[in-house]
């Protein structure tokens, strides 16, 4: 315990084109630079509705309880399913990817019991399966995953599914954690009863206040419970009384990242949410069309194509650390490897919020086509890039 | 959910003097303002362990499970009860304030018992009530508050308590979020088992990234559970893997949040842990004359006197917000009311961190004086503020 030597924080300048998080903004770091003021102070109340407001209209939802979750993704994510989760309850599950397991582990925690409705990782559920698993196990909640991280799939379909919970009675819980302010996502349009998102991915955020809005019925659930929810950090009836009417004291928000969070979604709504969505299809479209030119091949399959996540089949021959390493030591670019049931065997390239520009694309398939030439990979770097350029003149 | 129109972030100045967050450091505000690295970068590890090494230092401790939780205060407070307590354990927590009896709501969430051992609030624990509180109920676990925020009082004789609770084969978790870079704590030489704090007190950073210290013996009790932890995302034994050795992913660390705890643990180790705690006596001394020699009295006795949060019983006939209001609206300085059985009896100054300084003292007693005198207080203002400035030349 010696005062330890530590330098001046220096971090590598990067690009980030990963699973997330996303380059933020300038508007959003000169936000977090601000001075603060207490979280019980009124001028915060008013920044604290301003979030709400702005929360509501990426959501695409009137939801009054749509809150932002005073930590990281996972921290909204357990917020959701330990909250609508009570002992005993049976939630039906996504095994098509790494999230859902987390959700089914999350579940477990709440005591519950995680029954699963299969498709194979990289793949969406099929509504016929999902029923089907409806009629098997009477679950009382459905979870599913809109924008699959791991894979790279969007769930597409999504009234389907929620129609098939709401004829059974059931609750459904949505996680938006790649698609929010990315990808098309309607709330209240859909059908979903809770979604839960991270403010690092689409919403280049730095993370630490995360997206979740409750419709009415959910909220009923949890104000309506027999035994308390497990964690009292991520109680919503406790802190219904912070982000409610009341602004009572709770715990101390995260000040800082609700500021930024504030400045992040100013961004969306300057941009325009379907205009956002459209600069993600259309970026995220060229860095596409330049990975399938050089030769390489998409894992998902075109009708369930995410444009925040693209994952990438990997050359035979080629390791995940054969691109990786290079592309983060030499170009200073983030990309991830697989995850779960695809580690090994795909790239994952992000496209988010203020990473998706098509400078960062033309970098990235650059870079990438220089790296796998380098390890003798059978690609068409020129190719790729030019075919990028050429999709993003569109 | 029309596009709302939020203007700019334009918070207004404070000083902010009351029980958190404490001013912060324009070094540490900087920080925040830098540019993100992914939370499995190579760089972003060797942040991590600067962090580690740096709160080893502040906590006074050798201990490796040392941690910023990603969550503010009562997120590294939830972490700290949860992992240690097991369904059927009996925790021994205080009955002398606020966070005792929250202490008391995580336990019964972890599915144990909470047991009180009392004492008027504003009065620390006698260690032999404890003793005879573990004669009467056996406790697993004994829960005290180092610095209690509700009340200003200093939890003296920690050495007393953790010998007690040791005889009896008990763990300790201390509470240090008042008192971690402000008053003397040492983890190691205390034999305190696990503490926690947060890191928009003493520490002067905002609030996100919360202190989190386990000894072995802890942390072998955390990884021999029979069940698991009732929360993921606060669960040890899955982020062991994040901050230990393997630097696996669990969830997205807050990645800005962990650079601004770095800035203002460096900024505590170059002033020098105990040149620090000698301020906080120094600056909050001071204080402390100013508003008895105006004629007001502390609540807490001088000898559980805390520097960090110095609880000052109102004068009769004045409510905490005749005082509270004016003081921000026309001062822009922030204090607060008392909490629970405190409430309404006491005004809560806090002098923490970068908050800690003369001037600050100057301007809020010299505040406070004329506010009191404007809703006719039988006080001496004149006496108060050149009490505190005497004693800021000594």
């Amino acid at each position: 315990m010696e005062r330890p030597e530590v330098g001046e924080l220096a971090p590598p300048d990067r690009l980030l084109m990963g699973p997330g998080p996303s380059d933020v903004h300038p508007r959003v770091l000169r936000a977090m630079s601000t001075t603060l003021v207490g979280h019980l102070d009124p001028a915060f109340v008013e920044i604290m509705d301003d979030v709400q407001d702005l929360l509501r209209y990426v959501f695409r939802t009137d939801n009054q309880w749509t809150i932002p979750v005073s930590g990281t993704g996972s921290a909204s994510m357990e917020a959701a399913v330990a909250n609508l989760t009570e002992p005993g309850d049976t939630v039906l599950v996504p095994g098509n990817g790494y999230f859902g397991e987390r959700m089914a582990a999350m579940v477990e925690r709440a005591g519950g019991e995680a029954v699963f409705v299969e498709a194979p990782w990289g793949e969406p559920l099929d509504p016929a399966d999902v029923a089907a698993a409806f009629d098997q196990y009477q679950p009382d909640i459905l979870g599913f995953v809109h924008a699959e991280t791991s894979t790279g799939a969007l769930q597409p379909q999504v009234s389907e599914l929620t129609s098939i919970a709401h004829e059974h009675d059931a609750l459904v819980i949505a996680d938006t954690v790649t698609s929010l302010g990315g990808v098309e996502l309607r709330v209240d349009e859909w059908g979903i009863d809770v979604a839960y998102s991270a403010d690092q991915k689409c919403l280049s955020c730095p993370p630490g206040a995360s997206p979740l809005t409750l419709n009415d019925r959910a909220m009923d659930k949890v104000l309506g419970r027999e035994t308390p929810v497990r964690s009292w950090y991520l109680d919503l009836s406790l802190l219904q009384e912070y982000w409610g009417d009341e602004r009572a004291y709770h715990h101390t928000a995260p000040i800082t990242n609700v500021y930024a969070l504030r400045e992040a979604l100013r961004l969306v709504a300057e941009e325009g949410i379907e205009n956002r969505w459209e600069r993600h299809t259309r970026v995220a479209g060229a860095l596409k069309a330049g990975v399938e030119s050089m030769g390489l091949e998409l894992n998902p399959d075109e009708d369930w194509w995410l444009p925040s996540l693209n994952a990438v089949r990997l050359p035979a021959g080629v390791s995940d650390d054969d691109v990786i390493e290079p592309l983060l030591d030499e170009h200073g670019i983030e990309i991830a490897g697989g995850l779960g049931a695809l580690s090994g065997d795909v790239l994952r390239i992000g496209c988010m919020g203020h990473s998706a520009r098509a400078e960062n694309v033309l970098a990235l398939v650059g870079a990438l086509g220089s790296t796998l030439e380098d390890v003798g990979a059978d690609v068409n770097a020129d190719a790729g890039l030019n075919a990028t350029r050429r999709a993003l003149r569109r």
